[in-house]
Protein backbone atom coordinates (compact mmCIF):
# COMPACT_ATOMS: atom_id res chain seq x y z
CA UNK A 1 0.00 0.00 0.00
CA UNK A 2 1.24 3.19 -0.85
CA UNK A 3 1.63 5.21 1.60
CA UNK A 4 -0.38 8.80 2.18
CA UNK A 5 1.82 11.85 1.02
CA UNK A 6 0.48 15.49 0.59
CA UNK A 7 1.71 16.42 -2.53
CA UNK A 8 0.60 13.29 -4.02
CA UNK A 9 -2.67 13.74 -2.57
CA UNK A 10 -2.68 17.38 -4.02
CA UNK A 11 -1.56 16.36 -7.10
CA UNK A 12 -5.12 13.99 -7.47
CA UNK A 13 -7.21 16.86 -6.55
CA UNK A 14 -5.72 19.11 -8.99
CA UNK A 15 -6.15 16.42 -11.82
CA UNK A 16 -9.83 16.25 -10.51
CA UNK A 17 -10.02 20.02 -11.21
CA UNK A 18 -10.19 20.82 -7.11
CA UNK A 19 -8.16 23.66 -6.00
CA UNK A 20 -10.58 25.03 -3.09
CA UNK A 21 -9.07 24.49 0.44
CA UNK A 22 -12.19 25.79 3.11
CA UNK A 23 -10.63 26.55 6.44
CA UNK A 24 -12.59 24.69 9.32
CA UNK A 25 -12.44 27.81 11.97
CA UNK A 26 -14.88 26.84 14.28
CA UNK A 27 -16.73 29.90 16.35
CA UNK A 28 -19.02 28.39 19.07
CA UNK A 29 -21.11 31.99 18.26
CA UNK A 30 -21.59 31.92 14.34
CA UNK A 31 -22.34 27.95 15.01
CA UNK A 32 -25.63 27.20 13.91
CA UNK A 33 -28.46 26.15 16.20
CA UNK A 34 -28.68 22.42 14.97
CA UNK A 35 -25.67 21.82 14.99
CA UNK A 36 -24.68 23.14 19.00
CA UNK A 37 -24.06 20.94 20.97
CA UNK A 38 -23.76 20.92 25.20
CA UNK A 39 -19.84 20.51 25.25
CA UNK A 40 -17.78 22.41 23.04
CA UNK A 41 -15.61 19.80 21.91
CA UNK A 42 -18.84 18.04 20.29
CA UNK A 43 -20.45 21.67 19.13
CA UNK A 44 -17.56 21.75 16.93
CA UNK A 45 -16.82 18.79 15.78
CA UNK A 46 -20.59 18.64 14.83
CA UNK A 47 -20.28 21.81 12.82
CA UNK A 48 -17.44 20.38 11.17
CA UNK A 49 -18.56 17.30 10.16
CA UNK A 50 -21.33 19.31 8.73
CA UNK A 51 -18.85 21.24 6.39
CA UNK A 52 -17.10 18.03 5.39
CA UNK A 53 -20.22 15.88 4.62
CA UNK A 54 -21.46 19.30 2.33
CA UNK A 55 -18.30 19.61 0.74
CA UNK A 56 -15.88 17.20 0.64
CA UNK A 57 -16.35 16.08 -3.38
CA UNK A 58 -15.81 19.87 -4.33
CA UNK A 59 -12.65 20.76 -2.38
CA UNK A 60 -8.85 20.42 -2.83
CA UNK A 61 -7.89 20.40 0.98
CA UNK A 62 -9.09 21.45 4.44
CA UNK A 63 -7.80 23.75 6.90
CA UNK A 64 -8.51 24.16 10.45
CA UNK A 65 -6.36 26.74 12.31
CA UNK A 66 -5.48 25.93 15.65
CA UNK A 67 -6.33 29.38 17.13
CA UNK A 68 -9.72 28.64 16.95
CA UNK A 69 -9.31 25.16 19.04
CA UNK A 70 -6.76 26.20 21.40
CA UNK A 71 -9.11 28.97 22.46
CA UNK A 72 -11.10 26.34 23.71
CA UNK A 73 -8.39 24.59 25.78
CA UNK A 74 -8.18 20.64 26.33
CA UNK A 75 -11.86 20.32 24.38
CA UNK A 76 -11.10 22.46 21.84
CA UNK A 77 -7.93 20.46 21.52
CA UNK A 78 -9.64 17.10 21.45
CA UNK A 79 -13.04 18.86 18.88
CA UNK A 80 -9.17 19.30 16.20
CA UNK A 81 -8.61 15.86 16.57
CA UNK A 82 -12.07 13.85 16.30
CA UNK A 83 -12.22 16.49 13.05
CA UNK A 84 -9.00 15.46 11.22
CA UNK A 85 -9.86 12.35 13.01
CA UNK A 86 -13.24 12.15 10.62
CA UNK A 87 -11.42 13.62 7.54
CA UNK A 88 -9.17 10.96 7.34
CA UNK A 89 -11.86 8.20 7.37
CA UNK A 90 -14.90 9.57 5.51
CA UNK A 91 -12.88 11.56 2.82
CA UNK A 92 -9.65 10.43 3.07
CA UNK A 93 -8.45 11.60 -0.49
CA UNK A 94 -8.92 15.15 0.98
CA UNK A 95 -5.36 16.30 2.56
CA UNK A 96 -5.51 18.27 5.91
CA UNK A 97 -3.67 21.40 6.33
CA UNK A 98 -2.70 22.19 9.96
CA UNK A 99 -2.23 26.07 9.72
CA UNK A 100 -0.88 26.71 13.12
CA UNK A 101 2.10 28.85 12.16
CA UNK A 102 4.38 27.30 14.32
CA UNK A 103 8.36 27.02 14.20
CA UNK A 104 10.41 26.43 17.14
CA UNK A 105 14.03 25.63 17.45
CA UNK A 106 15.73 22.73 16.84
CA UNK A 107 14.42 19.53 19.03
CA UNK A 108 11.26 20.99 20.05
CA UNK A 109 9.69 21.05 16.77
CA UNK A 110 9.79 17.88 17.23
CA UNK A 111 7.19 18.40 19.66
CA UNK A 112 5.30 20.58 17.07
CA UNK A 113 5.76 17.15 14.34
CA UNK A 114 4.70 14.84 16.31
CA UNK A 115 1.24 16.80 17.73
CA UNK A 116 0.34 17.86 13.80
CA UNK A 117 1.04 14.85 12.32
CA UNK A 118 1.56 11.97 14.55
CA UNK A 119 -1.32 12.61 17.13
CA UNK A 120 -3.69 15.20 15.29
CA UNK A 121 -3.09 13.36 11.98
CA UNK A 122 -2.54 16.16 9.33
CA UNK A 123 -1.09 15.91 6.24
CA UNK A 124 0.72 19.18 6.39
CA UNK A 125 1.81 22.65 8.60
CA UNK A 126 2.11 25.80 8.16
CA UNK A 127 5.22 27.19 9.52
CA UNK A 128 7.07 30.77 10.10
CA UNK A 129 10.46 31.56 8.11
CA UNK A 130 12.25 33.54 10.85
CA UNK A 131 14.42 30.61 12.70
CA UNK A 132 15.58 29.32 9.11
CA UNK A 133 15.81 25.95 7.44
CA UNK A 134 18.36 24.87 10.08
CA UNK A 135 15.61 24.80 12.94
CA UNK A 136 12.78 23.55 10.81
CA UNK A 137 14.65 19.70 10.04
CA UNK A 138 11.99 18.18 12.14
CA UNK A 139 9.37 19.62 9.83
CA UNK A 140 11.17 19.48 6.79
CA UNK A 141 12.80 15.47 7.28
CA UNK A 142 9.30 14.68 6.66
CA UNK A 143 9.22 13.90 3.10
CA UNK A 144 5.60 12.75 3.17
CA UNK A 145 4.13 15.27 4.70
CA UNK A 146 3.95 19.65 3.56
CA UNK A 147 5.69 22.11 4.60
CA UNK A 148 3.54 25.37 4.33
CA UNK A 149 6.07 28.11 4.75
CA UNK A 150 4.72 31.99 5.43
CA UNK A 151 6.45 34.08 2.63
CA UNK A 152 3.52 37.13 1.65
CA UNK A 153 0.99 37.05 4.33
CA UNK A 154 -2.60 38.42 2.75
CA UNK A 155 -2.66 41.14 6.24
CA UNK A 156 -2.41 44.89 5.83
CA UNK A 157 0.68 45.74 7.62
CA UNK A 158 2.16 42.46 6.30
CA UNK A 159 4.89 44.51 4.61
CA UNK A 160 6.89 45.67 7.53
CA UNK A 161 9.48 43.21 7.60
CA UNK A 162 8.49 41.23 4.26
CA UNK A 163 8.87 44.17 1.95
CA UNK A 164 12.27 45.49 3.36
CA UNK A 165 15.06 44.88 0.33
CA UNK A 166 17.92 42.63 0.83
CA UNK A 167 20.55 41.58 -1.27
CA UNK A 168 18.16 44.05 -3.78
CA UNK A 169 15.15 42.66 -3.48
CA UNK A 170 12.42 42.25 -1.04
CA UNK A 171 12.77 39.50 2.08
CA UNK A 172 9.29 37.83 0.72
CA UNK A 173 11.57 37.07 -2.45
CA UNK A 174 14.38 35.77 -0.73
CA UNK A 175 12.55 33.49 1.44
CA UNK A 176 10.47 32.15 -1.76
CA UNK A 177 14.00 31.56 -2.95
CA UNK A 178 15.51 29.73 -0.08
CA UNK A 179 12.69 27.77 0.31
CA UNK A 180 12.44 26.61 -3.33
CA UNK A 181 16.61 26.18 -3.83
CA UNK A 182 17.43 25.00 -0.17
CA UNK A 183 14.25 24.23 1.89
CA UNK A 184 12.63 21.77 -0.89
CA UNK A 185 14.61 18.68 -0.77
CA UNK A 186 12.31 16.53 -0.22
CA UNK A 187 9.67 18.16 -2.25
CA UNK A 188 7.60 18.75 0.37
CA UNK A 189 7.50 22.66 0.54
CA UNK A 190 4.87 25.00 -0.67
CA UNK A 191 4.37 28.57 -0.29
CA UNK A 192 1.86 31.38 1.50
CA UNK A 193 1.06 34.27 -0.49
CA UNK A 194 -2.24 35.98 0.18
CA UNK A 195 -4.42 37.00 -2.69
CA UNK A 196 -4.38 40.53 -1.45
CA UNK A 197 -0.93 40.62 -3.05
CA UNK A 198 -1.43 40.21 -6.86
CA UNK A 199 2.07 41.99 -7.90
CA UNK A 200 3.93 40.06 -5.32
CA UNK A 201 2.30 36.45 -6.41
CA UNK A 202 3.06 37.49 -9.64
CA UNK A 203 6.42 38.07 -8.95
CA UNK A 204 6.64 34.97 -6.58
CA UNK A 205 5.35 32.53 -9.13
CA UNK A 206 7.74 34.17 -11.56
CA UNK A 207 10.44 33.03 -9.02
CA UNK A 208 9.27 29.43 -7.67
CA UNK A 209 7.64 28.05 -11.29
CA UNK A 210 6.98 24.44 -9.47
CA UNK A 211 6.02 25.35 -5.59
CA UNK A 212 2.74 24.85 -4.73
CA UNK A 213 1.43 28.39 -3.23
CA UNK A 214 -1.43 27.98 -1.02
CA UNK A 215 -3.92 31.58 -1.01
CA UNK A 216 -5.63 32.94 1.45
CA UNK A 217 -6.61 36.16 1.69
CA UNK A 218 -9.75 36.14 -0.95
CA UNK A 219 -13.46 36.97 0.32
CA UNK A 220 -13.59 39.00 3.54
CA UNK A 221 -10.09 40.50 3.13
CA UNK A 222 -10.95 41.83 -0.37
CA UNK A 223 -8.32 39.64 -2.49
CA UNK A 224 -9.94 38.75 -6.05
CA UNK A 225 -10.26 35.11 -6.78
CA UNK A 226 -9.91 34.98 -10.74
CA UNK A 227 -6.99 37.08 -10.73
CA UNK A 228 -5.37 34.97 -7.94
CA UNK A 229 -6.02 32.23 -9.96
CA UNK A 230 -4.27 33.23 -13.07
CA UNK A 231 -1.28 34.88 -11.34
CA UNK A 232 -0.68 31.45 -8.89
CA UNK A 233 -0.98 28.60 -11.54
CA UNK A 234 1.84 26.79 -12.96
CA UNK A 235 2.85 25.81 -16.53
CA UNK A 236 0.78 22.87 -16.45
CA UNK A 237 -2.27 25.27 -14.67
CA UNK A 238 -2.02 23.82 -11.31
CA UNK A 239 0.23 24.11 -8.42
CA UNK A 240 -2.02 26.35 -6.08
CA UNK A 241 -4.84 26.17 -3.85
CA UNK A 242 -7.06 28.79 -2.66
CA UNK A 243 -8.39 29.23 0.92
CA UNK A 244 -11.67 30.88 2.09
CA UNK A 245 -13.20 30.13 5.06
CA UNK A 246 -15.82 32.87 6.72
CA UNK A 247 -17.94 32.48 3.40
CA UNK A 248 -18.22 29.22 2.92
CA UNK A 249 -18.67 27.60 6.56
CA UNK A 250 -21.01 30.59 8.09
CA UNK A 251 -22.62 30.93 4.71
CA UNK A 252 -26.07 30.93 6.81
CA UNK A 253 -27.23 30.35 10.19
CA UNK A 254 -30.09 29.30 8.86
CA UNK A 255 -31.94 25.47 9.11
CA UNK A 256 -30.39 24.92 5.62
CA UNK A 257 -27.36 26.05 6.24
CA UNK A 258 -25.25 23.35 4.82
CA UNK A 259 -27.37 23.35 1.31
CA UNK A 260 -26.11 27.67 1.75
CA UNK A 261 -22.35 25.87 2.72
CA UNK A 262 -22.50 23.65 -0.56
CA UNK A 263 -23.81 26.53 -2.65
CA UNK A 264 -20.78 28.88 -1.60
CA UNK A 265 -18.19 26.14 -2.01
CA UNK A 266 -19.62 25.81 -5.51
CA UNK A 267 -19.44 29.16 -6.42
CA UNK A 268 -16.06 29.36 -5.31
CA UNK A 269 -15.03 26.14 -7.14
CA UNK A 270 -16.85 27.70 -10.28
CA UNK A 271 -14.93 30.55 -10.33
CA UNK A 272 -11.71 28.92 -10.33
CA UNK A 273 -12.46 26.92 -12.95
CA UNK A 274 -13.17 29.67 -14.82
CA UNK A 275 -10.35 31.49 -14.73
CA UNK A 276 -8.57 28.25 -15.29
CA UNK A 277 -9.88 27.93 -18.40
CA UNK A 278 -10.21 32.06 -19.35
CA UNK B 1 -6.34 45.23 44.03
CA UNK B 2 -4.07 46.17 41.60
CA UNK B 3 -4.16 43.95 38.54
CA UNK B 4 -1.88 41.36 37.78
CA UNK B 5 0.74 42.66 35.13
CA UNK B 6 3.64 40.89 33.97
CA UNK B 7 6.49 43.94 33.53
CA UNK B 8 5.47 44.61 37.14
CA UNK B 9 5.97 41.36 38.22
CA UNK B 10 9.44 41.31 36.59
CA UNK B 11 10.25 44.06 38.32
CA UNK B 12 9.42 42.79 41.35
CA UNK B 13 11.52 39.52 40.97
CA UNK B 14 14.52 41.57 39.53
CA UNK B 15 14.46 43.26 42.89
CA UNK B 16 14.76 40.68 44.54
CA UNK B 17 18.08 39.87 42.14
CA UNK B 18 16.06 36.88 40.37
CA UNK B 19 16.86 36.61 36.61
CA UNK B 20 16.76 32.94 36.28
CA UNK B 21 13.95 31.73 34.06
CA UNK B 22 13.20 27.91 34.18
CA UNK B 23 11.80 26.20 31.02
CA UNK B 24 8.84 23.46 32.26
CA UNK B 25 10.05 21.04 28.96
CA UNK B 26 8.03 18.09 30.33
CA UNK B 27 9.12 14.87 28.63
CA UNK B 28 7.57 12.08 29.87
CA UNK B 29 10.65 9.23 29.12
CA UNK B 30 12.69 11.85 30.91
CA UNK B 31 10.31 12.48 34.34
CA UNK B 32 11.73 10.38 37.24
CA UNK B 33 10.12 7.60 38.45
CA UNK B 34 8.70 9.07 41.69
CA UNK B 35 7.04 11.88 39.60
CA UNK B 36 5.51 8.93 36.83
CA UNK B 37 1.26 8.35 37.06
CA UNK B 38 -0.60 6.40 35.17
CA UNK B 39 -2.13 9.32 32.95
CA UNK B 40 0.64 11.62 30.96
CA UNK B 41 -1.80 14.45 32.06
CA UNK B 42 -1.16 13.40 36.14
CA UNK B 43 2.32 12.66 35.29
CA UNK B 44 3.60 16.03 33.64
CA UNK B 45 1.57 17.59 36.33
CA UNK B 46 3.20 15.65 39.52
CA UNK B 47 7.30 16.79 37.76
CA UNK B 48 6.13 20.65 37.06
CA UNK B 49 5.00 20.61 40.20
CA UNK B 50 8.00 19.28 42.04
CA UNK B 51 9.93 21.91 39.62
CA UNK B 52 8.52 24.94 41.06
CA UNK B 53 7.92 23.46 44.54
CA UNK B 54 11.96 23.11 44.62
CA UNK B 55 12.32 26.32 42.45
CA UNK B 56 9.89 28.98 43.24
CA UNK B 57 11.71 31.33 45.81
CA UNK B 58 14.92 31.63 43.59
CA UNK B 59 13.48 31.92 39.90
CA UNK B 60 12.76 35.22 38.15
CA UNK B 61 9.80 33.42 36.11
CA UNK B 62 8.97 30.23 34.30
CA UNK B 63 8.55 29.24 31.09
CA UNK B 64 6.64 25.95 29.67
CA UNK B 65 6.86 25.63 25.75
CA UNK B 66 4.04 24.68 23.93
CA UNK B 67 5.50 22.27 22.00
CA UNK B 68 6.08 19.74 24.70
CA UNK B 69 2.52 19.95 25.87
CA UNK B 70 0.59 19.35 22.52
CA UNK B 71 2.99 16.46 21.41
CA UNK B 72 0.37 14.97 24.14
CA UNK B 73 -2.51 16.08 22.50
CA UNK B 74 -5.09 17.26 24.67
CA UNK B 75 -4.06 15.83 27.54
CA UNK B 76 -1.22 17.64 27.06
CA UNK B 77 -2.85 20.61 26.87
CA UNK B 78 -4.62 20.01 29.91
CA UNK B 79 -1.64 19.38 31.96
CA UNK B 80 -0.30 22.92 30.75
CA UNK B 81 -3.33 23.88 32.16
CA UNK B 82 -2.89 22.63 35.52
CA UNK B 83 0.11 23.80 35.63
CA UNK B 84 0.05 27.29 34.82
CA UNK B 85 -3.17 27.50 37.51
CA UNK B 86 -0.81 25.60 40.16
CA UNK B 87 1.80 28.41 39.72
CA UNK B 88 -0.37 31.01 39.58
CA UNK B 89 -1.83 29.79 43.35
CA UNK B 90 1.17 28.54 44.71
CA UNK B 91 3.99 31.29 43.39
CA UNK B 92 1.50 33.83 42.57
CA UNK B 93 4.46 36.61 42.18
CA UNK B 94 6.68 34.52 39.72
CA UNK B 95 5.48 35.49 35.95
CA UNK B 96 4.59 32.31 33.44
CA UNK B 97 5.84 33.10 29.97
CA UNK B 98 4.08 31.13 27.49
CA UNK B 99 6.89 29.84 25.20
CA UNK B 100 4.65 29.41 22.04
CA UNK B 101 6.30 30.74 19.50
CA UNK B 102 2.69 31.99 17.68
CA UNK B 103 1.96 34.60 14.69
CA UNK B 104 -1.51 34.44 13.08
CA UNK B 105 -3.13 37.90 11.24
CA UNK B 106 -5.35 40.15 12.76
CA UNK B 107 -8.67 38.38 14.38
CA UNK B 108 -7.07 34.95 14.24
CA UNK B 109 -4.56 35.89 16.52
CA UNK B 110 -7.54 36.73 19.35
CA UNK B 111 -7.85 33.00 19.91
CA UNK B 112 -3.98 32.71 20.77
CA UNK B 113 -4.60 35.43 22.85
CA UNK B 114 -7.81 33.96 24.40
CA UNK B 115 -5.65 30.75 24.72
CA UNK B 116 -2.29 31.71 26.37
CA UNK B 117 -3.54 34.34 28.51
CA UNK B 118 -7.53 34.27 29.75
CA UNK B 119 -7.96 30.12 29.24
CA UNK B 120 -4.21 28.91 30.63
CA UNK B 121 -3.26 32.03 32.54
CA UNK B 122 -0.20 32.65 31.41
CA UNK B 123 1.54 36.45 31.73
CA UNK B 124 3.30 36.47 28.69
CA UNK B 125 3.79 34.74 25.30
CA UNK B 126 6.40 34.46 23.01
CA UNK B 127 5.79 35.43 19.15
CA UNK B 128 6.97 35.54 15.75
CA UNK B 129 7.63 38.84 14.05
CA UNK B 130 7.51 38.07 10.85
CA UNK B 131 3.83 39.08 10.04
CA UNK B 132 4.85 42.60 11.33
CA UNK B 133 2.80 44.39 14.50
CA UNK B 134 -0.69 45.00 12.87
CA UNK B 135 -1.60 41.66 12.79
CA UNK B 136 -0.12 41.33 16.29
CA UNK B 137 -2.45 43.63 18.24
CA UNK B 138 -4.74 41.00 19.50
CA UNK B 139 -1.29 40.76 21.47
CA UNK B 140 0.09 43.68 22.07
CA UNK B 141 -2.94 45.89 22.85
CA UNK B 142 -3.24 44.05 26.05
CA UNK B 143 -1.21 46.42 28.47
CA UNK B 144 -1.50 43.35 31.50
CA UNK B 145 0.50 40.61 29.70
CA UNK B 146 4.29 40.48 27.87
CA UNK B 147 4.51 40.36 24.22
CA UNK B 148 8.26 38.76 23.67
CA UNK B 149 9.41 39.26 20.06
CA UNK B 150 11.78 36.65 18.68
CA UNK B 151 15.16 39.07 17.46
CA UNK B 152 18.05 36.64 17.17
CA UNK B 153 16.83 33.09 18.10
CA UNK B 154 19.90 30.71 19.42
CA UNK B 155 19.83 28.46 16.75
CA UNK B 156 22.78 27.50 14.71
CA UNK B 157 21.60 28.53 11.49
CA UNK B 158 19.44 31.65 12.81
CA UNK B 159 21.35 33.53 10.42
CA UNK B 160 19.87 32.44 7.47
CA UNK B 161 17.10 35.76 7.32
CA UNK B 162 17.63 36.86 10.55
CA UNK B 163 21.63 38.33 9.41
CA UNK B 164 20.52 39.41 5.70
CA UNK B 165 21.52 43.35 5.73
CA UNK B 166 18.79 45.66 5.01
CA UNK B 167 18.59 49.66 5.21
CA UNK B 168 22.29 48.91 5.95
CA UNK B 169 21.85 46.55 9.10
CA UNK B 170 20.36 43.20 9.93
CA UNK B 171 17.09 42.48 9.94
CA UNK B 172 17.58 41.22 13.55
CA UNK B 173 18.58 45.16 14.16
CA UNK B 174 15.13 46.16 12.58
CA UNK B 175 13.02 43.85 14.28
CA UNK B 176 14.75 45.02 17.88
CA UNK B 177 14.17 49.12 16.49
CA UNK B 178 10.80 48.23 15.68
CA UNK B 179 9.62 46.77 18.29
CA UNK B 180 11.42 49.14 20.74
CA UNK B 181 9.92 52.33 18.71
CA UNK B 182 6.58 51.73 17.61
CA UNK B 183 5.25 48.25 18.87
CA UNK B 184 5.87 48.94 22.54
CA UNK B 185 3.18 51.69 23.05
CA UNK B 186 1.85 50.07 25.91
CA UNK B 187 5.08 48.92 27.54
CA UNK B 188 4.54 45.56 27.05
CA UNK B 189 7.10 44.07 24.75
CA UNK B 190 10.54 41.87 25.11
CA UNK B 191 12.92 40.62 22.57
CA UNK B 192 14.28 36.86 22.24
CA UNK B 193 17.92 36.47 21.82
CA UNK B 194 20.10 33.93 21.90
CA UNK B 195 23.04 33.70 24.49
CA UNK B 196 24.73 31.66 21.75
CA UNK B 197 25.14 35.16 19.80
CA UNK B 198 26.89 37.62 22.18
CA UNK B 199 28.17 40.38 19.58
CA UNK B 200 24.25 40.21 18.57
CA UNK B 201 23.04 40.08 22.00
CA UNK B 202 25.94 43.30 22.57
CA UNK B 203 24.49 45.35 19.62
CA UNK B 204 20.92 44.19 20.69
CA UNK B 205 21.41 45.81 24.14
CA UNK B 206 22.98 49.06 22.49
CA UNK B 207 19.53 50.04 20.24
CA UNK B 208 17.49 48.98 22.99
CA UNK B 209 18.55 50.04 26.55
CA UNK B 210 15.14 49.98 27.83
CA UNK B 211 13.88 46.60 26.28
CA UNK B 212 13.60 43.23 28.62
CA UNK B 213 15.59 40.53 27.35
CA UNK B 214 14.61 36.95 27.18
CA UNK B 215 18.17 34.76 26.88
CA UNK B 216 17.91 31.09 26.16
CA UNK B 217 20.59 29.46 24.64
CA UNK B 218 23.16 28.98 27.76
CA UNK B 219 24.11 25.33 28.66
CA UNK B 220 23.06 22.78 26.51
CA UNK B 221 23.35 25.18 23.90
CA UNK B 222 26.81 26.05 24.33
CA UNK B 223 26.26 29.94 25.71
CA UNK B 224 27.93 31.62 28.05
CA UNK B 225 25.81 32.31 31.17
CA UNK B 226 28.71 35.11 32.55
CA UNK B 227 28.79 36.61 29.23
CA UNK B 228 25.16 37.06 28.86
CA UNK B 229 24.27 38.59 31.89
CA UNK B 230 27.45 41.39 31.39
CA UNK B 231 26.13 41.93 27.88
CA UNK B 232 21.86 41.90 28.54
CA UNK B 233 22.04 43.82 31.85
CA UNK B 234 20.21 47.44 31.19
CA UNK B 235 21.50 50.78 33.17
CA UNK B 236 20.46 49.54 36.18
CA UNK B 237 22.30 46.00 36.33
CA UNK B 238 18.02 44.75 35.82
CA UNK B 239 16.16 44.07 32.31
CA UNK B 240 16.87 40.78 30.90
CA UNK B 241 15.98 36.93 32.04
CA UNK B 242 18.49 33.95 31.46
CA UNK B 243 16.81 30.99 30.64
CA UNK B 244 17.24 27.28 30.81
CA UNK B 245 15.54 23.71 31.13
CA UNK B 246 16.99 20.69 31.03
CA UNK B 247 20.23 20.80 32.77
CA UNK B 248 17.92 22.21 35.65
CA UNK B 249 14.52 19.98 35.64
CA UNK B 250 16.58 17.01 34.24
CA UNK B 251 19.72 17.43 37.01
CA UNK B 252 19.05 13.88 38.36
CA UNK B 253 16.26 11.19 37.94
CA UNK B 254 17.29 9.38 41.33
CA UNK B 255 15.01 9.71 43.77
CA UNK B 256 16.50 13.00 45.21
CA UNK B 257 15.51 14.36 41.88
CA UNK B 258 14.13 17.52 43.58
CA UNK B 259 17.37 18.54 45.79
CA UNK B 260 19.31 17.80 42.23
CA UNK B 261 17.20 20.49 40.83
CA UNK B 262 17.60 23.07 43.48
CA UNK B 263 21.26 22.95 43.70
CA UNK B 264 20.90 23.29 39.39
CA UNK B 265 18.98 26.46 39.79
CA UNK B 266 21.01 27.79 42.85
CA UNK B 267 23.94 26.97 40.56
CA UNK B 268 22.56 29.53 38.12
CA UNK B 269 21.30 32.00 39.99
CA UNK B 270 25.20 32.36 42.03
CA UNK B 271 26.96 32.97 38.68
CA UNK B 272 23.93 35.44 36.98
CA UNK B 273 24.56 37.33 40.94
CA UNK B 274 28.01 36.82 40.57
CA UNK B 275 28.36 38.23 37.15
CA UNK B 276 25.93 41.04 38.24
CA UNK B 277 28.84 42.47 40.47
CA UNK B 278 31.57 41.58 38.94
Amino acid sequence: MAERNFRSLLEAQWERGNFLCVGLDGDREKIPESAQRESIREALFAFNRTIVESTHDIVGAYKPNTAFYEAYGAEGWAALKDTISYINQFAPDVPVILDAKRADIGNTNKGYAIAAFDDLGADAITVHPYVGAEALAPFLERADKGVIVLCRTSNPGSGEFQDLITEGEPLYVKVARNVAEIWNANNNCSLVVGATYPDELKRIRSIVPDLPILIPGIGAQGGDIGQSVKLAKDSRGKGFIVSTSRAVIFASDGPQYQDAMRRSAQEYDRAIRAALVD
